[in-house]
This record gives structure tokens, C-alpha cells and sequence, in this order.
């Protein structure tokens, strides 16, 4: 039985997770990814992008390629396609890499989004304020991540201390700022011959910009299930995109506003591997490796907490009931995702009272606290 | 963060799947096993039996030692304990790896057995013709499986043909003939601690002799599940057992009598990876980690299906709604078992309907038929 070979672009967290997926499936993985000794490298060849000829040598090494990092240089998907596939397509990828893009197939695909204007100098910035109100966010169009190339501009006192601090960008983005009541994503996969199947919607909780955890289904949200597939279907066939594809939406009082979209699988969709019948990741490799989808449907209700930071004693999470345990063997460092781990409780107060031990084992709880009531 | 290594007897598809199941945990394997391209390989180190001073490495390349291969040669297992744990234990090895060990414990401990007696020269074998009364089955003590070692007498003047043959292993053990319904499994993991769980009842259905599929619970048998507990568990308790241990059973108009034990993680299990909350071989590792144990309730009506001798075409399997795909990556022989399905259909007919897709996919499809009907 001949075996085949997936190359994916960085080797982190969710190479390790697509890997998994596809060991049973008889794939094997190849990674890309600058340091050899990464998440991914205990399933699969790791391709250092710091060798000589390494995207090279990563071209070879594999029958078709995909990505978990989206910030995947171009440059090196361009040299690829000319003589292999990738998916998700490169076109894809790009949009989702400049956030002006972005909004505008959004627009484009009349999928709502907060008002926004494109800013390339202080005058169209002075604009924007105008046109907007305030507050707004000054992004940059491309790079940054977890609030880094970003500026609150609350008054236009800000004005010039906001273009000073990202005017070099040259391509910025005015957001208007939007007072959502809660952030949920919808997560979906499109395969080679252009079916096409969702999951259910996330809850998403954050801290201080570090996603907390994921509540599944998002309570509450049935009205809001057919809407949030309508808009990602709409970017699957448009992109003609392979592979799973993630769309964070803001729920406000005026319905909901698409934030950004993720070329990948993503971080909202780990409850999947116990929660659904079939996981994003699995799911993933189907699409790639062309293979036919599995069913997406909730097995039950799932809470996927993040360990974020440091790592908590694993036998104090063995013990909880029904607690799953996924570390990612990484090093401790601030702010960094080491692991998660899943929760299928039977009620909201067997879910509370899990999350409220949690808050207490976890030495980084971010939002889980010891008094808190979560319901489904 | 510290990681842990456990060290597998043994290197197939049980330790493949015991080292899918410890990935998330931090927790690798290595693996002593004759060749070093087998299934496991591909998630972590092999030292082949076969190397100068094999066992000498293997010692040294892990924390804490287990076992996939029920067959381990004791003499390596007495050269390990010298300085490392195993679990399970010696004693349950050396019990299981003889049928006359194997029997006088469950005669011990009261559970209920086929008449037997113990062979040992032609004239025990004719005692035992008389007092068991024909047909018998002949078997080795020690070795010998899937019908090797075995002699089905039939009538007297079979007796001289069955010690020509069987005669020169010394010791044997003749078996009453037993007329059984139906033959279930009971698997179930014992903590450092002490703690046991068990997981469902599977009902296991075998064509010439290899399993052909699983069906969890095993239909009708609500009243022989505590039983199988009872039993399992006094055998767990008896030999300070840590692991997963398997018990078979025949199901026969007298009640359950117990067939044989596995000192491992059994085929029969196999369908607790999506199954149950919490998979025999993740708990296995658990156990022999020294961590809680996970939760081993049934999160929804199962069918396991064996692949043997051939691989099915990928894509078709993964065409079935709800169905799992574990391949071992194990080059096709007849006889040899290459992988397994499984299904958790919404319903018996849902299921039936699976299985006869699935008699037609199958290269060999062992006790499925196009025709066949199952009943939860």
C-alpha cells in the first residue's frame, strides 16, 4: 500500500494535531518550519526553512502540501505551485494575510463587517476618524497578531501618536470599533470536489487577546448557526478552497459582523478531536489528500480550555471527569500555548463546576475563575 | 517539562496505537521488538531483539516498562525487574503465557470453567477422554494460537493420532467441548492505585478462527456484564494487576465460562478509541504511568470491524457516514490483520445496513454478508 506524503508549511501545535489525524489514515507528514526541534517533528521529517535549498529539499519531500502557519511566505508558495498543489489555494492565503483584502471580499461576498477605511497617509487617516467616529482601530494591513501592530485611537488628541507609531506600515486599516456582546467562530471544510460541511459554532472567551476557551455549541446560538455556514460557504466557493477554512465573527445588536478569517485550522475547533464525530484536523487531511469528508456533527457539548504559560500538574487534569489532555511539548514561556484540554460535561453545572476546579489547578487560568456560572 | 518514557515489549499495531495514545500525554515509547520496521516505528525508537545486547538498550531507553507481545520470553522479563518496574506484572505474564496456570487461577478464584484436565502422556489423554467424555480439544500449555497446538478430538480412535502430534510439547490440556452461544470480552484497567474500571461488554464474532468484528455492548447482556466485572476484577486484585487485562468468555446455556486471558490490550478493544471516553490504550498508559484513569463509560453503541489479509480502498471506507479508519501500515499477507473500521451508527438498521456496505468494500470480509442482520 503505497503511502502518501502531506509537506505542511510550519511545524507547530497544529502540524502535530493534522499528523495525528493522518497516521491512522496511513498519510504521513513532512513540516517546514525554521527550528528542527518543534511540536511537529515527533510525527514527521522537519525541513528547516534556515537551510540552504530547504524549501527545496521540503518540495521533494512530499506529494502535496498544505499550511498551519498562516503568515506562510508567498514567495515560497509561489516557487511551489509552480510544479506542485497546495491548500488551501494561494489566493486564499493572501487575502487572509492583508486585512484589507480580507474586508473587501467580504464586502464583496456581502458578508457584514464593521465599517472600516483604508489608511496610506495622516490625511486619510484624519479622514477616517471623520468618516467613522470614534474610537477606532488602526491596524495594519498585513503582519501583527495578538494586539501587536495595532493602535486604540480613543480621541483625535491620538491622531498623530497613532501615525507615528504605525505610519511606516504605509498600509493601514481604520476599524470602527465594535461593541460586540460575545466573539464565536464558525469552523469549515470544503473537499476536492467541492462539498462542503461546517461545525458546529464556537464561543470564544478571551484574555488580555489570548483565547481563553471554547464553548461548543456556542449557547444560545441556533438562530445564528444557518447565517454564520451561509457566510463561509460563500468564501469556500468563491476561493474554491480545499482544506478547513475559519471565520471569526462578532455578535453585536445588529446581528453579526465578520472579524477575520483564518486559512486553517484553528485554535476554536481543538474540542473537535473528542467532540465531534469527525475533527478538524482529520477532516483536513481528507480534504488535502482528496479523500472523501467526515461527518461534522457534535457528539456533544464540548469545552476546549487553553494551558497557556505554564504547564499544571497532569494527574490534577487526569483526575476530572471526562477531561482530555492534549500537551503540544513545548517549553514554558509567558503567553504561550502549551497544550489544551477538552471537557464533555453532562449539564451546565457539571460544566461549571469543571471549569471552576480548572481555574483553581491551572497556574495561568486567564478567564476561568473560581466563581464562576457557565451555561450551554 | 520532564518527559516520560515508557518502554513496550512488543512493537505492532497495540503499540502503535498505546504510543497514538501517550503523544498528548508528553509521554513516549520505545519499543524491543525483532524487526525495527514495524508498526510502532514510526512513533518511536525500536531496538531490535535481534541487536547485540537488545535488551541491555531497551532497559536503558525507558522509565517504566509495559508489554503488547503477550508471548515476551519471561527470561527477558526476569532480567528487566532486576532494575525496572513492569506492568502488568510477571506473575500475570507467566499465568497467561500457560493454559493449566491460566485455569487452575480461574478454578482459584471461582470462575467458572469448562471441565479440563491436565495432559501429560498418553495414558493422562486417554484418562482425560474418559473422564471429560468426546469431542475435546487438545492445546498445548504454553504457545500455540489462532488453531496452532490445537487437536479437536472427535472420536477414540483420534486419541494416538492427537499425541503423534501434540505429544512432544509435554505438557497439555485437554478441554470439554464447550457449545456456546456466543463469546464476549471483558476488558478493564487497574490503577497503581488500586482502582479498577471496566469498559462494556463487546460481543466478538470470529470467522476460521480471527476476529472479524466487535459490537459494543454486546447485545443482550446487561445481566452478564456485573458478572464479567466480578470476575475481571477478582483476577485484577488477585495478581495486583496495573494495566489493562482482557478476559474472553463463553456465553453458553450454563452461563459465562471463561475462555482465556490477555495480559494487554486486546482487539476486541479496539473500538474505545472513538467508543468510549476514555480508549483501553490511553488508559493503559495512564496505569502504567502511575496517572488517574480516565472515565471508561460507553459514549454510544460501537462495531469494530476487523481488515484482514487485504486493504479496502480508503476512499470508499471513509465514504460510510460515522466511520473511523485505523490502518497499521503493514504490508497485505493472508491471515494477517491490516487495520479496523469503526462504525457508531444511529441505529440497528443503520447498522446493518453499514455492515453489508462493508461485506461488499472488503477485500475479505470475514463474518460479514451482504445479507446479514445485526441487532443492538
Amino acid at each position: 500500500m503505497s503511502k502518501m506524503t502531506i509537506g505542511i508549511f510550519g511545524g507547530g501545535q497544529l502540524g502535530r494535531m493534522m499528523a495525528q489525524a493522518a497516521l491512522p489514515l496511513n498519510i504521513q507528514c513532512t513540516f517546514f518550519e525554521a527550528s528542527t526541534d518543534c511540536p511537529s517533528a515527533v510525527l514527521g521529517q522537519v525541513i528547516s526553512s534556515q537551510e540552504e535549498n530547504g524549501l527545496e529539499k521540503f518540495m521533494q519531500s512530499a506529494d502535496v502540501f498544505s499550511l498551519e502557519f498562516e503568515n506562510t511566505p508567498l514567495t515560497d508558495v509561489d516557487q511551489l505551485v509552480q510544479s506542485k498543489k497546495i491548500y488551501p489555494p494561494r489566493q486564499a492565503l493572501a487575502i487572509a494575510q492583508n486585512r484589507l483584502l480580507e474586508k473587501s471580499l467580504f464586502d464583496e461576498l456581502d458578508i457584514p463587517v464593521a465599517p472600516y477605511r483604508a489608511v496610506d497617509s495622516l490625511e486619510s487617516l484624519q479622514q477616517a476618524v471623520s468618516d467613522l467616529g470614534l474610537p477606532i482601530v488602526l491596524k495594519t494591513a498585513t503582519g501583527g497578531y495578538d494586539g501587536k501592530g495595532q493602535f486604540v485611537l480613543k480621541n483625535k488628541a491620538q491622531i498623530d501618536e497613532a501615525w507615528v507609531e504605525l505610519g511606516a506600515a504605509k498600509s493601514l486599516i481604520a476599524e470602527s470599533f465594535v461593541q460586540f456582546n460575545r466573539e464565536v467562530s464558525i469552523i469549515a471544510v470544503r473537499g476536492q470536489n467541492g462539498e462542503v460541511r461546517t461545525w458546529d459554532l464556537a464561543e470564544n472567551h478571551h484574555h488580555h487577546g489570548i483565547l481563553s476557551h471554547s464553548i461548543v455549541p456556542a449557547p444560545n446560538s441556533l438562530h445564528l448557526q444557518p447565517i454564520a455556514e451561509d457566510y463561509i460557504t460563500r468564501l469556500l466557493n468563491h476561493l474554491d478552497y480545499v482544506g478547513v477554512l475559519t471565520l471569526e465573527l462578532f455578535v453585536t445588536e445588529q446581528g453579526m459582523f465578520a472579524n477575520e478569517m483564518a486559512p486553517r485550522v484553528h485554535n476554536s475547533g481543538h474540542w473537535s478531536i473528542e467532540g465531534a464525530v469527525c475533527s478538524q484536523f482529520e477532516n483536513h487531511i481528507r480534504a488535502v489528500a482528496g479523500l472523501p469528508l467526515g461527518s461534522t456533527k457534535t457528539i456533544r457539548p464540548t469545552v476546549m480550555v487553553n494551558i497557556i504559560s505554564q504547564h499544571p500538574k497532569t494527574a490534577l487534569i487526569l483526575a476530572l471527569d471526562s477531561a482530555h489532555l492534549h500537551l503540544y511539548d513545548k517549553s514554558e514561556r509567558e503567553g504561550r500555548k502549551l497544550g489544551h484540554i477538552t471537557l464533555m460535561p453532562n449539564s451546565s453545572d457539571e460544566l461549571t463546576a469543571l471549569c471552576r476546579k480548572l481555574a483553581v489547578i491551572l497556574p495561568e487560568p486567564l478567564a476561568l475563575d473560581a466563581a464562576m456560572q457557565i451555561r450551554f
